[in-house]
């Protein structure tokens, strides 16, 4: 029988993550999904996420849409674009990268703004190039880049957003509520995140907070049934159901996930859990002798990336197995150019958990005899 | 406090069901989406969905898909008609309805061949539709029609669109599961249904079983990339990972209702609990008056519908709430001509379980002041 019958691994993942035995227990219920106490959850929900982005339910509304995050901002990619719109994805990593593929698949006009993976998207070169091309209606960001773990500077875009009269979205899928987003401050018309971050509840949905008055403008626009963004909140404001079934195990999981925020001390306390975890992480990897990507001036507190070790003893399938073994859970790298690793410091983890993971990484380091400078 | 804090309702709905403890147990787990346990996992759900519809490895696949039923339905009609292609979609409800609003959100060509509501999708007429319009290269149908709980006669229009030489989309969202469906003898290309349904888990997924020659013909066919099919086929048969984060939990939840549809008896024992549960509530309603909408030769045994009584006393918010507050779920009707209400006859429920539904129907009526006839 595998260990894991005995306990869960502990996830230093990007999600998929670690999520508090309460959270799970909430998923043990049949509602059906038109029953009033299921439909007050939605409600509920719909409202906290706007409280946690610093939005008023006078400008802004919350959408749910079934699947992963991913599922999300293809919705607000594929409905809230009109016909003559061209968009402009200010691209530093993957998930930036996905944002194009998505526009070019739907066939919408799309410019990639490129940085390297290592660098922050810099506004003065994003205003440039909205300046350049007037055909740009719309501008999309990321505003933590799982690839690296980079925090790009949102205050900053969203003001050249702004300034430039452009339509912002934000991809904030693996950060929204593990630091404070003030959406409107950030001149953000639609922010994406999911259900499975730095909320942490479990997988199956997405959800979007919305600028009203910008949502509104979209009737007509929707490339798909599924993905169409306006209906879905007509339908969660009609009669405050999902217009397609909803994974209502997933919503009352995330309900739950959300009590217990609040119950932690609201994002200031969940943000200060995860820089620790991430600092502590940091510097133990450190003082073994790993090295991170990323310049610490431009480190996010959610995923840390970092360098293989340079001995040839190090091998990562063999490294992620003897951790995985000792139940620790660790993500691959996703870079273009450099071979790296990384850990995810979000989730149900504390300090605690972070000084075991160190302690496993010590021991797989030694088991392969690897020597680190 | 709610009653719903004391024990969950029984759901005689079309889906979220009423689902065994031990499928909600199974969610209790956080597992990261590359764990072998959890890989392992999908791909025992991929094979055993194949079993359930006589397809073989060799000629048949499964693709699991996040978000509700409809997605996955979406993902076929979005990503395996070409760009010169046209659809076919006969109608008989609101669920064939709602594939012509898909394809035409899509802008792909499209036909609706509409059937009263009350009467099966007719296979001489469809083979003179296809017939009449050589640019049609793909059929939709829906093996059972959720809006009335009418049965189509799926082997004889699989022939219909196999002599034609039309790709064949089956929509068997509600019934797949629950009697015998023997996919290659049915020349279905594409069957779709999802996870809340008659294998019984919880939602969050649908999956989708396809010929797999068919599928490799559609290389960039897809007008989304989260509805691209042939994608998320390459994932799934490559490295055994979703595109994009799964729903973990539903995927477990599914698992483990897969061993226990084995457990039951397979297929033919759940038809025969199926079938026992829609004749015990049908012979019941009929003793007390209510009169069901289609005819018995047509009836599935999915769900039933049941027109309202005569006598203007009877309101359906009062008999919906009354049965609610007695711990059974009912489902509103969905039809455009006749009001009407539906009971469904699926779900973790027994005979047991809809004699105490009728009991609290007959208490509701007397409640109420009804007179049946």
């Amino acid at each position: 029988m595998a260990i894991s019958s005995w306990k869960d691994k502990i996830l230093f993942t990007p999600g998929p993550l670690t999520t508090s035995r309460t959270v799970k227990q909430a998923m043990l219920r049949d509602l059906g999904s038109r029953d009033t106490e299921f439909i007050g959850a939605v409600r509920d929900i719909r409202s906290r996420l706007l409280t946690l982005g610093n939005a008023s339910e006078e400008e802004y509304t919350t959408i749910l849409q079934q699947g992963s995050g991913t599922f999300g901002l293809e919705s607000v990619i594929a409905s809230t674009i009109p016909a003559d719109g061209k968009l402009l994805v200010a691209v530093n990593g993957a998930y930036g990268h996905r944002v194009v593929k998505m526009a070019q698949m739907l066939s919408i006009p799309v410019t990639c703004l490129e940085f390297a993976e290592d660098t922050p998207v810099d506004p003065a070169t994003m205003a440039e190039a909205i300046a350049a091309d007037p055909a740009i209606t719309h501008v999309s960001v990321t505003h933590c880049e799982t690839t690296t773990g980079i925090m790009n500077p949102l205050a900053a875009l969203g003001q050249v957003a702004h300034d430039a009269g452009k339509v912002l979205i934000v991809d904030a899928m693996s950060c929204f509520g593990a630091l404070a987003t003030d959406i409107p401050a950030c001149h953000i018309d639609y922010l994406v995140s999911s259900a499975n971050k730095c909320v942490e509840g479990v997988p199956g949905f997405s959800f979007i907070i919305a600028r009203r008055a910008r949502l509104m403008e979209t009737r007509g626009w929707s490339r798909s049934l599924t993905m169409d963004l306006l209906a879905q909140y007509e339908g969660l404001e009609g009669n405050g159901q999902f217009r397609f079934t909803p994974p209502t195990c997933s919503l009352l999981a995330f309900h739950q996930a959300l009590v217990e925020l609040e119950e932690e001390g609201g994002v200031p306390a969940r943000e200060a859990r995860y820089r620790n975890n991430f600092q502590v992480l940091l510097d133990g990897m450190a003082a073994m002798g790993f090295k991170p990507y990323l310049k610490p001036e431009v480190m996010g507190h959610i995923i840390t990336t970092y360098h293989y070790p340079e001995d040839a003893k190090f091998n990562f399938a063999t490294f992620y197995d003897l951790l995985n073994e000792d139940g620790y859970v660790i993500y691959p790298g996703k870079l273009t150019q450099a071979e790296c690793f990384r850990l995810g410091n979000i989730g149900r983890i504390t300090e605690c958990d972070c000084r075991d993971l160190l302690a496993a990484i010590a021991r797989a380091v030694e088991t392969m005899g690897v020597t680190l400078v």
